[in-house]
């Protein structure tokens, strides 16, 4: 399958080259960026030095349809639904790595402090592939889910699916590394600043808060909110959720783990960890794997779930790369096995 | 007046030791150390190194009852509390820098997982001065203490004693450098293990657990219980905590913000940020600053509480100071003038 | 083939692990440890869960020989020529990454400070395939090049081998990281002492400087000494060569740029960076490749060469692979194609 | 003294600031800054909240005559030379912590790709003390060093100036921080691009070059060139300055040592290790030290001297306060008293 990528040069377009360049089944026809047109990709990427000889162009839908079948848009949001949509219809498929298809518009607007982007002309399908993998085989537009969602959603999903936590009072603690900011310099990302260093930022208000709130709920199979905290620590890759759910009267921890296990059953990415073992970001490191572990507290009723997730790979584009693979037909994870890198 | 440090190789130890070299009413008149007894101390820590002429002697009660005052003990727990009392019972006063003396015994043993230390001759005072100051000025005997306990009370603690929580469902989220974990070499603070990596530990089982909640249900009134899940970060100082406790209805952002600017009224060493800052530990290292700030989120009807520290500092050694000074009736910020090192 | 590695439980040894599992000509049939021998290789390396049902057995090279036909040994030097040299004798083909078989035995014991290992029961080739490529066909023992060696050699070589520098005054001043220490816990690789902190060690007595004179020599064609000084920084991957060498009168920039190409080319591994470009350790990160820059500076006559690889991929396991690949008459970048990662 | 401070919202000058806050001699009086100018200062540098209550003004020659007698300009190249000037023209004195007045114009212009500044009114001290303390009492303007300068001159001055090593083919290897290159922000500062890379940069044509070589010239008595290359790693501050000289036959390591005992004879910045020991970034942190070590090395016939500094203090401001109590009369370790922060 001929496939592009516009928005080649932020760091989740670098990861999704950096797969399909030893993706077996498809051929990387098209890399637009917006900045960095024009550039060599190993001028702006050196690792890619003579390994991705496709130039980077100025994105033109016109390019882009006659180079490729399936195009994954990762820009910042806004821009990317426009691009998305327009793909679209030119009858290309779509994986937006974008927010602007993971909202109804009012509440989009609302926490992202933007117009939302023109209502795609086919309705798009969250591609978390745990959770709504059977939606994706004939999916024209993927909304590729944000990365905190991602890990907060594998670690809470199974719980309220289930019934065993009443869903009031839960608490998603982040931990995220820096390269979910992007690659734009600005004074949050320098390393001075970051390196040695530990903050929040957007409490209460962080724009993956209604995506996580949203699958929550549909899940749960009622309304909910949640506390969410999001904070920088000083490492590149990698988010550690620590989710926090009361339990109802009477779940105990072999009910907990029993329902995991079957949400995850034959899904080749999660890993749920034996008991006395914590997931680390480390242990992901460059790979698609969700590590997850659980933790039933008698003393105060509360499920404490644990989550670690590479932040631009199953938090982003080895994410998409599974969406895919999914919407191809093909096994899931084709293109995805790598080892993490350790240490 | 002479003061004595033994454990002066670890950590902690070596920060009193900084501290007490520059204090203008302390003379440094006695040092001991276990493993590291009969080096230079220049040779164990270079940034001492022409600093400190003091031995490392191995710990004698007689030596330290004749060279010291008043000693600070920062041993490992269960032989800390065995020095400490030992010294108490010489007629020298005493700041224990471990866990030995926070606790009854029997909750002790039950987080400890070993025997409790012999009971003190004297009662402990808990060494945290924004909550009890008041008791510190005739103390012979200070419990100073533990680093997440520390910053988990200034953030939760003033909510609670107004009464503006109704203290169920208390989530404390913690993040640390790795020098809180000590000097002692192992897989866990191998740099290769740390380093770009981030992971949960003891969760659920924390032994600083019962000593957070011991001293929230003294100022609530009331026995409750926490969630604890403290995190290893790849930074070498800080603790920065993020906690959560539900509010009672109609209580607001101005009646929170009002009860932790009474509380703190008067405080040298607590920070209260103005609305839309964010601790960072950044912000306070080397210092002996908690900054705070608070995040009252009308959609979940709860507080979120930030609280940074410097592990080593506010987290142990400069809080002993602080003790330090409290007990010797001098300025409370006397040799703790330091302004953080930035960036 | 069948291949088993000894000493899998080391940070070189896993990292052996991690790319013969995707090895596509490769069946991993043996793994040994010392110290972690019994246990899980997932509970010892967590990024393996799931990926590896080998046990980690106590070595015997009855239950190697019966395993495998080809062997890593990655134990530390003194213990692993023994191990190679036993299975040498049992007929089977080995490849020691350990400095034990690099070294003439009277070198090796003055640098090493301690007894050779027993002289090889076949003659030992260097395993640096950009220098000896044509003798590793046949080879039956395979000595894995140092990592410092590795990055220095790739940068010097040319040069002298080409004649262009007259071998007096050269300088190897190298970076690593802190994963080069291996996995012990000690002082040095504390995360507290490591982390923002730069220092060199083992200045003008490593025991990599003689293995660097030795096959430099070679290839000038006479004796030579070295200045090298290895520094450790807060990473875990990477080293960065930067080496100085005085050039004869007359040459020019075009002339040693000409000498590289002519001796890269065709080697699949070493990139050779256009002007303005300078390698650095993230953009060969967990890859084979070998980044190169040279500078000619008039001012002084001197060239400096800089170059940066992974030190546990192209500085110890890909490596070794690449050997493996040479050994077998296989492609040489067999099971080495991963893209780097970045960032 | 009245002092005031231009460029205060950069790293030097932030440094400059923490230094003067506790300076007991010293007054802060004026503090002003370009693109931050109107800012409070604890919004720009949060560790200083509650610490310094001065505006952050634009500069304005008027308003820093009439509230400063000496003042300290920490402007970028180009710019603080102006500034330097007009100060000095009302009457002021001055330390200017840029490169402007550490090079002759032609020199400068060639290296700094600029023009050179207006010729200062009164000829510039070079703020070396360890170097130039005798000229610096009564200097009206002194240039103070650059980071990598001062590194590498305390390494190699005193050989060079007792004749041990004859000048030819000195190499010195910087490693610095990130905080050398300021706080705007870049790719080259973002966090996700440094943190676990090691790269060169400026190599064969960096600006401190000729201020490296004009010094060792002086003391050396004859004209002399160098190889200076300087590399990025990971971390905030700190350089350690490897360089290396080819000694003249029949010097061996303790006239060395003894040359190097007798330089620094009563300078109180200055800690040359006992043997065995090696300087590192960490043991000077946050402090005035520049701590050395010597390495003859019999092989090579050749000197390795190590020196680390932390960049924003023995750089830059720590230095720059060393010069101020020169210039006023002061002990030269006034205010600079702090205790290095380890770990």
């Amino acid at each position: 399958m001929r496939v592009g990528v516009v928005g080649a040069s932020g760091y989740a377009g670098a990861e999704v080259v950096r797969h399909l360049l030893r993706h077996p089944r498809v051929a990387l026809s098209y890399l637009a960026a917006d900045t960095m047109a024009g550039r060599e990709l190993p001028d702006v990427y050196p690792h890619l030095r003579g390994l991705c000889s496709l130039p980077l162009e100025a994105y033109s839908v016109e390019r882009a349809a006659a180079a490729a079948e399936l195009v994954l848009v990762a820009l910042p949001a806004g821009r990317s639904g426009q691009v998305a949509a327009e793909l679209l219809e030119r009858g290309l498929r779509v994986i937006d790595l974008s927010g602007d298809y993971r909202l109804p518009a009012d509440v989009y607007e609302g926490w992202y402090g933007k117009p939302a982007p023109p209502a795609a002309p086919v309705p798009p399908v969250y591609g978390l592939p745990e959770v709504f993998g059977e939606f994706l085989a004939g999916a024209r537009l993927v909304a590729n889910p944000g990365c905190y969602p991602t890990a907060a959603l594998l670690a809470l999903a199974p719980a309220l699916e289930a019934g065993l936590s009443d869903s009031d009072g839960l608490v998603v603690d982040a931990k995220s590394g820096v390269s979910g900011a992007g690659r734009a310099a600005s004074l949050e990302t320098h390393f001075s600043e970051v390196n040695e260093n530990c903050r929040a930022y957007k409490v209460g208000r962080h724009q993956h808060t209604p995506e996580i709130e949203a699958v929550l709920a549909a899940v749960a199979g009622r309304p909910l909110v949640i506390s969410f905290t999001p904070h920088l620590i000083p490492m590149t890759r990698g988010i550690l959720v620590t989710a926090y759910a009361q339990l109802k009267p009477g779940v105990n921890a072999p009910a907990v783990l029993r329902a995991y296990e079957l949400f995850y059953q034959g899904r080749p990415f999660v890993r749920l960890l034996p008991e006395g073992h914590w997931p680390q970001t480390k242990a992901v490191l460059g790979s698609n794997y969700c590590d997850l572990a659980l933790h039933v507290d008698s003393r105060t009723g509360r499920l404490v779930a644990l989550a670690a997730i590479d932040n631009l790979v199953k938090g982003a584009a080895g994410q998409a790369v599974q969406n895919l693979n999914l919407m191809a037909g093909w096994p899931e994870d084709e293109g995805l096995q790598q080892v993490p890198l350790y240490p």
